[in-house]
């Protein structure tokens, strides 16, 4: 590399750099805003972290970023590595750019008003009170899309800011299978005996309850010399660096599963943030690849892992000695069966792995609609409704049950639901990958040795960061494209044994 | 106010609350530093940190703030407070320009390679190992005196960060009267009956210690919906805004001491903290006067307050329910004589009212010395050991008991230390002037009735912010400036009962 060249690279790392510094500083206070910060912190935090974004945005879309950009393109002798993040960052900033700073601001405020409004109309479930700033909201999501441009369909412009390479065909796809295929599993799970999830609901100690987490993470690989569990009301995964991520759970002494799988689903989140690289900070190639990467990872672990018979025939016996009187006389089935029920909900969050689906299925149908025009915000609690009825047979009593359950659309996040069930389906194609490739698999979860399958996530998925796209990646790692059909075997196997 | 005097404010405002946004964060991240921080998080909090440290300087110093500032001075129809606001900020902006920024980024590298010769000296209490850094630390601070300018001392110059208006001259005779009024009186105090503090030193449980501490902070007025108490290693007061202040205390469960006064001292600053006017965010008038000032708040409660007989009328009963088996045969006079047993002691942090001047005493003649030159660092360690036997009669047996003890210089914070005097002494002139000004100020501490005594020190000080100096504010509030005077009467009138 010459030294004008290396001399350029340097330059626009430093810039990255600068901009993931204020990043993760905003990031930290958001952690804060939820784990710690006094009520009345908030008028001026929301402030301070306005500020941050808009010195970060500065920075990435900025003369300096822009000619240092330009001055690489195409530079000889930088390595595969620089080349891939100069490529990334290129795009990126053409993105970007393509967003006025009007309308960022503009966003930002609708985002505020959309978001208050959402909790107000919460708390009186209530969703009139929110329709009409939700309706702004999508008028800018529409218009962002045309600012981003889009060949197909607009919603395939705001699936790039979540899934670069996802679009309304893939997707379409992909829930038409949804469609077709997990209606003869449920209809076959309801004509079988049913399973009761009774032993979780039962009084379990918090502090018991916390300490078994903490055992069960650290045993994942969490690294808690590189970051920490604590409470929130929703749980969260963020992370300032490589060496510093945390994860949240939300506890409740009635039933233990709100703490348990929140802990194991972020803790997969956690792992994949302590595995990337921590040379690449603030690169292209030190960050995640996608959300739908991302939740491969927490829904691997959560599901694959911490569903499975095998990580409980390590982790039972510990979890009856913290609670003897509760689990003692519960045997390991009956505990299995338990945390695999699968029953219609209403509340994504809360649902099985099976009808979860529908959860996102439901959404992606009625943002795809309301980004084409073909539906409104007003009619939207009735789209709603009607949905659960159809796919799910059951019908929110009220919007707080309903239409209001998510904060996503508050926070202007139209293309980000698809990316939940992407994860699981990842999920389970990597994992069937995984118990190909890792011998002995089976015996290492129910020893609790997960280090040399944690070792197989790092290499296939972590260490690349955003050098390949999620299809680029699962077609390294398994040889094949995302393949809906690794999910269905996953679920078909699962559940003839627990739904004989 | 014409138009464009009005704009030309708002933009003032504008950046200087985007300084403070960044400042604040890096506050945020500073506090997490302390209070949560995973180890391994260190290395990439110390570079967001310094990004967010580069970001705010860049917007006070740079060409917007220079050009703002300039036409807004002398402008027609600002309001009082709008003077005072850009008066100050044109005498910060001159200041802060003298310093080029290589040498600010100079003085930035020497102080990461001080503190951690610092950390490293401590583990092996070997002052050797800190004292060449030390010595390039104060070579740096030499010449920010020299960048600075000043008329009769260097250190002068350097005071002039913490405390405006302060220097040689004024300390000197605060430190000549020091020398000359307090061994008088720590000689008649060795020579009574001497008190005993073992009622201190017995068991005392961590979580009682901390729901008594949140009981006191309560009723000393501090809004824990706009801030919170936590752990740490080193007790200190933080604020992000008005409306999330924070502090943090340590407890020793051996020595009940060690969280009592840090718990009240800090609310001390604390309470000043929220007590700032928040629509002067960011700007002079938002900030607190000086050091000087602000310790004047921590001891006042910690001190005047929370070491009175009066207080402990209110607070002792409730204390003994929470330690019954401790303290309920020990009787408030001798629970009132322990907290204020005089003896001279090795650490600052942990002396007592009428030894801890000769502790700053010392650094003070130090920092003198080796900012004029007459002192090298090789030279510290005796010239440290020589002061501590000649002035308190006991000799540090280490490093770590005696040069090593205090951080401040590894941050080259030279000029620091005096104000910790200086806050005991205006503390006791403004708890003097209180009890005149207040009627029925002594029923109402022993009635646990501090909201009146609040409003006064909100009225008197903090609502001012750095509208005016330390002296003024004395003045104003006081109707004279510093007289040490208030500060004999105090500690005369205090341990003659003690120590009759």
């Amino acid at each position: 590399m010459s030294e004008t060249t290396q001399q350029l690279y340097n330059e626009y790392v430093s810039l990255m750099q600068k901009a993931a510094d204020l990043n993760n500083a905003a990031a930290l206070l958001e952690w804060d805003h939820e784990v710690n910060m006094p009520p009345k912190g908030a008028a001026f935090r929301g402030r301070q972290l306005a500020t941050l974004a808009s010195q970060a945005h500065e920075i990435l879309t900025g003369k300096e970023m822009e000619n240092v950009l330009n001055a690489l393109s195409g530079a000889e002798g930088l390595s595969d590595t620089q080349q891939a993040n100069v490529r990334i960052s290129q795009q990126d900033f053409e993105k970007n750019r393509k967003l006025p700073s009007s309308f960022v601001s503009a966003l930002s405020n609708q985002t505020t008003l959309c978001y208050n409004a959402w909790i107000e109309a919460r708390q009186k479930s209530d969703y009139g009170i929110y329709a009409p700033h939700l309706a702004k909201m999508i008028e800018l999501k529409q218009e962002q899309a045309r600012l981003y441009g889009y060949t197909n369909h607009p919603y395939d412009a705001l699936l790039d800011d979540y899934e670069k390479g996802a679009n309304t065909v893939m997707l379409d796809k992909v829930f038409e299978d949804i469609k077709r295929l997990l209606p003869p599993v449920l209809s076959k799970i309801k004509d079988a005996t049913q399973v009761s999830d009774e032993c979780f609901l039962q009084f379990f100690g918090k502090q018991s309850q916390w300490d078994f987490s903490v055992d069960v993470l650290k045993k994942m690989g969490f690294d808690f010399e590189a970051g920490r569990q604590d409470f929130s009301e929703h749980p969260f995964t963020t992370s300032f660096a490589p060496t510093d991520v945390r994860v949240t759970t939300r506890v409740n002494e009635d039933d233990y599963a709100a703490l348990l799988w929140s802990t194991i689903h972020e803790g997969g989140h956690a792992l994949y943030e302590q595995g990337l690289p921590e040379e690449q900070y603030g690169l292209p190639l030190g960050s995640a690849a996608s959300l739908g990467i991302h939740e491969s990872q927490s829904r691997f672990w959560e599901n694959c892992i911490g569903r499975g018979i095998d990580f409980w025939k390590h982790f039972y016996p510990q979890l009856q000695k913290y609670f003897p009187a509760q689990l003692g006389k519960v045997n390991l089935d009956t505990f299995y069966d338990a945390m695999n029920r699968v029953a219609p909900s209403l509340i994504r969050t809360e649902a099985d792995e099976v009808t979860y689906h529908f959860h996102v299925l439901i959404r992606y149908e009625i943002e795809k609609a309301l980004l084409g025009g073909e539906l409104k915000a007003e009619d939207l609690q009735a789209a709603w409704n009607d949905r659960y009825t159809r796919y799910l047979g059951i019908t929110p009593p009220n919007d707080v049950k309903g239409i209001l359950q998510d904060v996503h659309w508050s926070h202007g996040s139209f293309g980000y639901f698809p990316t939940y069930s992407l994860g699981s389906f990842y999920a389970a194609q990597f994992y069937a990958k995984a118990k190909q490739e890792i011998p002995g698999l089976k015996d290492m979860l129910q020893g609790g040795e997960f280090a040399p399958l944690l070792q197989w996530l790092r290499n296939g998925v972590h260490v690349h960061g955003r050098r390949y796209t999620s299809e680029e990646l699962c077609h390294r790692l398994t040889g094949e494209h995302l393949n809906i059909d690794y999910f269905m075997q996953y679920i078909d196997a699962k559940y003839a044994t627990i739904y004989a």
